[in-house]
């Protein structure tokens, strides 16, 4: 069974996927989220591991979009505890770093503790583990990354500083994706997501969410994003409480299809908790 | 009566402004986000113009959470027509360009375009206009940067192709930010933005919707953010029709304000219709 994520060895993806798949999973790093879904698209991989929410940043809304364009459904979620490490060549002192790469979110996340280091310059990298790589194989001897404390392991480099993130509630939220949408296991709390779009009428939205408040279905999250081409018109993506084939989610299902001009179900998929990135 | 911006001249937060303060407004260009909402809470600025959502690429995360941060109130907004050129030295032809800088976003929003140069590398940089400055400054002739048709005006450069950008619909709407909340004008239709938190208990959502439903005030847009620390907890910013002054809209916050754990106004304003950036 083969799981494709972003990036290098050592990036959250690939320590979330591992959370979940287990250390016997075959990984396939992809170089970026289009390539995920594609790879799963074409059944080349089993499953895809994308991160679609930060605590702390938001949402990421390309993950949505391509969500929706790929036809692929949810089959399960990570909350990722995300701790960053300052990571540098062998040898390599603080005093001596001049320049800072990482994926531009990790140095956002670091913002507080990176005033340390007031003249190094900041430089924003495609992915965390990759800013590692990069430091390792250009031999920057006046350079540092900020990354996962598996990527400094596995470049074989030294830390200079750990959990320098600014924030202890830093925690990412991945999904597992697939071709096809699996039941999920009983006797577990599970999540349903689905997007749709409505009519632009005053308390359009009301009415859809009222879909589950009549029902005491609780909504966990809502996210609009605009459709393409259409000006400020908006998707809604609503992740609820429940298995969409359980009795009142059924019924809340079908009345919000009364109301909506477009509807599709992602996935129904047992709830994920925080979990610490198992360090070796 | 000095206006912050972001960016260099010629970058689209700079054509808002004049969009928006005319041709003799001070124009004060600001390096980042935090020193626009800086130089307006500081009084050194009068008004600050932030973008906040792109009708493509959605919402600017940013610039909620510094509209929360600062305390500053919305004024005013701009809807502008965003058309994209591909810029370069004088004399440098298409064939020549194996370097492609701009903003991320707009490298995005021109990707079917940008196709047509399939070796050219696509370099993200933090502004348009920028981008078009350092292709200027470092006299690069293997160059080209996606810009505003006044970024190349501005810096004397020659524009390759105009209008690349894949969807025509690509509209950016800006806040104008001031000090001070300010009456909106009478006889044109107002727009009022308010953000808030509430309970994480069943149809919380639906009852906050419920008190502008009730009264048939329409809503334009909604928007989730997680609050910093708490995990994943969120505020939500919404758009209304109207004042919040008429009597409907103060029915229907003070109705919102017994539901909510937290609310703040952020600003009644004049509605924008999308504008094309005035050609010299």
């Amino acid at each position: 069974m083969k799981v494709a994520f972003l990036g290098e060895r050592g990036s959250f993806s690939e320590l979330a996927a591992i959370e979940h798949f287990g250390p016997s999973a075959k990984l396939q790093a992809k170089p970026d989220f289009p390539e995920i879904y594609r790879s799963v698209v074409d059944g080349n991989c089993s499953y895809g591991v994308v991160p679609i929410e930060n605590s702390l940043a938001g949402s990421i809304h390309q993950n949505y979009d391509l969500l929706l364009e790929s036809g692929l459904f949810i089959t399960g979620e990570i909350l990722l505890r995300i701790g960053h490490f300052l990571i540098a060549n062998k040898g390599v002192k603080k005093t001596q770093v001049k320049r800072i790469f990482s994926h531009p979110q990790a140095l956002a996340q670091c913002k507080e503790y990176l005033k340390r280091f007031p003249d190094a310059e900041k430089i924003p990298y495609p992915n965390t583990a990759l800013a590692v790589k990069k430091i390792r194989d250009e031999k920057l001897n006046d350079s540092a990354a900020v990354a996962s404390m598996q990527a400094a392991i596995n470049f074989n480099m030294n830390i200079l500083a750990g959990n320098i993130e600014d924030n202890k509630w830093n925690t990412t939220r991945f999904l597992i994706l697939a071709r096809k949408a699996e039941k999920p296991p009983k006797g577990v709390p599970v999540k349903t997501s689905v997007v749709f779009s409505m009519k632009n009428v005053p308390g359009a939205l009301f009415k859809c969410l009222g879909a589950f408040a009549l029902r005491d279905i609780d909504l966990y999250k809502i996210e609009s994003r605009p459709v393409h081409g259409k000006g400020f018109k908006y998707l809604f993506y609503l992740d609820f409480e429940g298995s969409a084939e359980s009795e009142s989610q059924r019924n809340a299902i079908s009345n919000l299809q009364e109301i909506t001009r477009f509807y599709r179900f992602l996935g129904s998929y047992p709830q994920g908790k925080p979990v610490q990135p198992k360090m070796p």
